[in-house]
């Protein structure tokens, strides 16, 4: 039909050479983890260690966080519920692909190899969530072309910053609430920064929600939700830490859940609430919690975070998205700058008073082990007394809190900087003429890229029998008609 | 709109209000249990063996199950489908809450501190199932803000008579026959008697399900079905206790599923299925093997309780929900009756038989762990005896079998007793006149609390143009038109 | 309505008459593992040891699988939602009731009892998926009667089958792709062989998708994608076995998903997706890995697989499915043959190449753990030497790896003519007049079974006031009407 959108050529060489450079890279660089190798079995292994054990369950409830919670979420448009759910699978599936080979060359390349576990899948698991974030800002405005090249720009761009963060600058950041939120989030600010469309600040007629596509992002909604504890927990210490990342996560959600349902009556005009804000509003809390989710908050400030975090969500939605698309030329479509850049922001603040105010009578001596940098270094006296209390410490850098914080406001900005820059370069990529991307008419339409089922016709014929018995309503489609 | 119905201020006022206090609560009373605790990490401690690895996998199952599961099951209504899986979302949030305080300080207070762990939430969902029980009772017929009420006044009900069921009547209930099933289900019945609305029992207009809604039901009831082992076993001995707990659940909803089929065919007149009997009547085998689900009772009668229960569960919604409408003023709109009261009753009945029939021949000195408070007491010399073939083996209060039996007995007549009261009391504080209840017209429909898509209109034009094909077709909408 | 196909006696003596006779064998034969089993708890038995631990994680995953994943995912048609969601869900049931009996007596009968624990259930699922898969190839054409009596049927075949395998030939097969994919497949086209129905090849009006239903299927493959891993591994040995099983399910998985979308758009027409290929040819790298998941074949390998198992999947539906119903008289509805045959073909020579490369170098002497039949046999020197390195190995036949092939080689023509046999005679008997098989009018139609919500009949007059508009438009309804 469109000559310029249609996949037939694009899509599949572009997978095929993909697919070719990827197999090749496996076959040349990936090796088992010697959790998942044979031949490092020996009298001595019992099988109930191997890391799959630790590792598997958490992997598990994220991949269903990924592609069915995010799937679902992200099919909240009456029009584009196929390109939602289906686009989503497609740009995780590439995302962690590539991100075993790219991610997998900064954390887990040695002699010569990269050595694959479950923990490798999890890592990547965590760079296709930043791609996915960033996939929101342009929902409905990006073809599958475009997003599979965004996210073979986006997962290099993210392990670089990830890797020289973390080996530079050192932070704590359990829940990944810089790494993750804040980086796919201006991330993906830049790229539609980039892409901006004037004409769809004027509204779109498909830009529209339907019954049962409301309620299948709601149940997007409660599987992240429910998951969400394994998400900000998966990457932790084990023991004590990880239970802790639980809770405080559990905690934040369930009290952002419960402020976004005030929040979304008391703003609406009628008294009523707004699937909106259930959707998105109510998972705040789980981001916000993350810098810290680990440290000895108290329960208390979790909840107090989830409600703050939920807070600024809530007004970011209502004042700064519009704002932004109006007046900063960025059209955030998913409004992921409130989702995860605000409670982002909030949650390195965060993150840096507790640094600040961590002591070792609330910690004992495993302070050292959470704030690892914070650790004696090599040689130092205090470290072998340490280790002789928590077995497994490991030398740090004998940073003070002071020094920790500075070091963590330090990754706030280098991280924002690099995506907002990756985003930008990002987003000229994907104005390159031939990544199929839609026109602004067609834009939140499954039919430009799509078989559609028959129905799908009948349901934008819904409206005219309407008129026929002069009823004379009118719906947000009239705008179009 | 409707002033009496608008959310703006009630709901906002009431989660302000109730966040405050819960807030200031979990401050002041609120703190990590030791295995959340970074301070009680020594040399000796192995991360492993925390109490989250054994905690976390059930309680992530309940998530699902009261998130997901509840949230698609009870969206079954056509125009309620926001409503039935919102309301969940929010009530099954706050009861959680309110439950770690409430509970917690019932079951986890000491040092005057609640001490807070996976275990404390996983108790919390168990306490939160039985208002979303209870409300099922009253569903469509309610507002959020009753719905907050009501778990706000139930959670203390059910935490009390919990607390003094366990501490002094001290009974064998593992999957919570009686202490979840029962006394969800009086309390339940006990606000729907209160909150009576007469015209109701002449049906309502949109009290009908669609297409959609009836297969997110369906969906529900899966997810229900598919972790129900995991609900059953989760507060079981760990071992052989909780593997048997999983393998009776699993039968038992496996028996019930298959009778529920026939059931549902041999007294429909055409010879067809009822999808209303598939939502509900195929769950009642995990409630019916709940209170003797640790126990010995082999297999073959875990089968024979899932055909028993769904049996009286199948007739309950047949013959008795419309008898409690029309002559008990009792509207018990989900039929929790029938899938929670008389299965409840039934596996109440045969955890008595199996407290009886055990014998140390079957069981052998384990018996005394499963049935805790048949061990001897504290300084028989018995006690010591079986302490080195059980080694964690507490002293008990050395009942007879009768004894145990008689205590159960107890237990059911107390729990009905309280939770009927209790939903008699509760039921009239939501009868206050500022908690935005729907009128009668109002029931089951979206729109009073919610901002609808603009399809949710369309729904309802769908018939006039058929009509005016002079059709003459007839739907239950009808009534209304 | 239609006494032929009226479900009112059948189904529930049929359901009334297993119930009986299964409820009969478990009472005589069914007994608890020693794992399950609190006679076997002593001083010794540490709880967290239990089998459950270490089988019930992918039991939860597997049954999400089955009753979800397979759930949604066969209520891809518009007309057909119910009964492929419900019919699933009684067939699964029944299956595994049976094959906890059928299966259980070959698999874990000894001391006169069949020994019950999680590890049954999680055998007594595969057995299931078999029945499903096969249920694949009839879907739309099949009462619920004649499911339950395939699954009576089939349940015995696969267990004799898959018993006489195990015992006599001995093979590799971790992840089933012989016993259960090729088994299934060529079950299921015996069946739908014999239950040909010329007339369908033109077409029916109601063989067609909607958007809703499109979407539900999608989200059966995620259910079914994000779990797969723990469906190919459930059954390895634990530690790096399972581990790399856990690793190449998901690289092939994700390697066919994303040729898959290659596929789809480049034979398109209009260079679109196809929501059908998304919905099955994005699995078939779960399948093509199977034979060899928990060899070293390196993740390379696994990717390679993948893509090749879509490659045949997709062009098989896209020339065989429509050949073998046209030509061979076999009507293969959800193409099986592709998805499980043919990829099941590629698996199982992949395991044989990997049998045939299998070295000491590469495995180490956990080579004889792996491949157990080639361990030396009892009372060979070199298993007592092995034993040292490996102390759990046990003696195995002392095969080369060419025995090794040549048997694998047999069990794939054996299974297969052993699945085609039964498929065929099974046919025959759904044949009989009583079991209420639905007219080639009545196919792919729920009304026929259940009991409809008022808004099915509109999904049909959806069209009418259409054409009083003039649009002229048409759709694959227009055919029928």
């Amino acid at each position: 039909m469109n000559a310029s959108t249609s996949l037939r050529v694009r899509l599949p060489v572009l997978v095929a050479v993909m697919q070719a450079i990827i197999l090749a890279l496996f076959a040349m660089f990936v090796t088992y983890d010697d959790n998942a190798n044979a031949k490092f079995q020996n009298n001595q292994t019992n099988p109930m260690d191997n890391s799959l054990y630790r590792d598997y369950p958490y992997f598990a409830d994220v991949q269903v966080m990924i592609f069915v919670g995010f799937g679902c979420l992200l099919a909240f448009f009456r029009f584009y519920g196929f390109s939602g759910m289906v686009f989503n699978f497609l740009t995780a599936t590439f995302s962690i692909q590539w991100a075993i080979l790219i991610q997998g060359y900064f954390q887990f390349y040695h002699d010569g190899k990269i050595h694959l576990a479950v923990i490798n899948l999890l890592n990547a698991e965590f760079a296709c969530a930043v791609v996915l974030i960033s996939f929101g800002a342009v929902l409905g405005k990006t073809s599958p072309v475009q997003l599979l090249v965004m996210a073979l720009l986006e997962i290099p761009f993210f392990s670089v910053t990830e890797w020289a963060v973390l080996k530079y600058i050192r932070i704590n950041d359990a829940g990944g609430s810089i790494l993750i939120h804040l980086f796919a989030c201006y991330f993906g600010l830049g790229v539609t920064f980039v892409l901006y469309r004037p004409t769809l600040n004027q509204g779109h007629a498909k830009e529209i929600t339907c019954y049962n596509s409301d309620i299948l992002s709601v149940l997007g909604t409660l599987f992240l939700w429910v998951f969400w504890p394994s998400f900000n927990s998966a990457l932790t210490f084990k023991g004590d830490d990880q239970h802790r990342a639980v809770l405080h996560t559990f905690i934040g959600l369930s009290a952002s859940t419960m402020t976004a349902f005030a929040l979304s009556a008391v703003f609406n005009k009628r008294g009523k609430l707004t699937m909106a804000d259930i959707q998105n509003v109510t998972l705040a809390g789980g981001v916000t919690v993350g810098a810290s989710v680990d440290m000895m908050i108290s329960p208390a400030a979790a909840y107090a975070l989830g409600i703050m975090g939920c807070t600024a969500c809530y007004f970011g939605y209502r004042y700064l998205t519009p704002f932004l698309a109006r007046r900063m030329r960025i059209q955030d479509q998913c409004g992921i700058h409130n989702l995860h850049g605000l409670t982002g922001l909030i949650s390195s603040t965060a993150g840096i008073c507790a640094i600040l105010l961590a002591t070792e009578e609330t910690y004992g001596p495993s302070m050292y082990q959470i704030f690892s940098h914070r650790a004696p270094p090599e040689g130092d006296p205090k470290l072998l007394e340490l280790q002789k209390l928590i077995p497994g410490l490991k030398p740090g850098l004998g940073r003070t809190a002071q020094e920790q914080a500075l070091q963590q406001v330090a990754a706030v900005f280098i991280t924002i900087a690099a995506s907002a820059v990756g985003g930008v370069l990002t987003g000229l990529v994907l104005k390159l003429p031939f990544l199929a991307s839609p026109s602004d008419e067609d834009c939140f339409d499954d039919e430009l890229f799509f078989d559609m089922p028959a129905d799908f016709d009948s349901v934008e014929v819904l409206k005219p029998p309407v008129s026929c018995d002069e009823k004379g309503q009118t719906s947000p489609m009239d705008t179009k008609v």
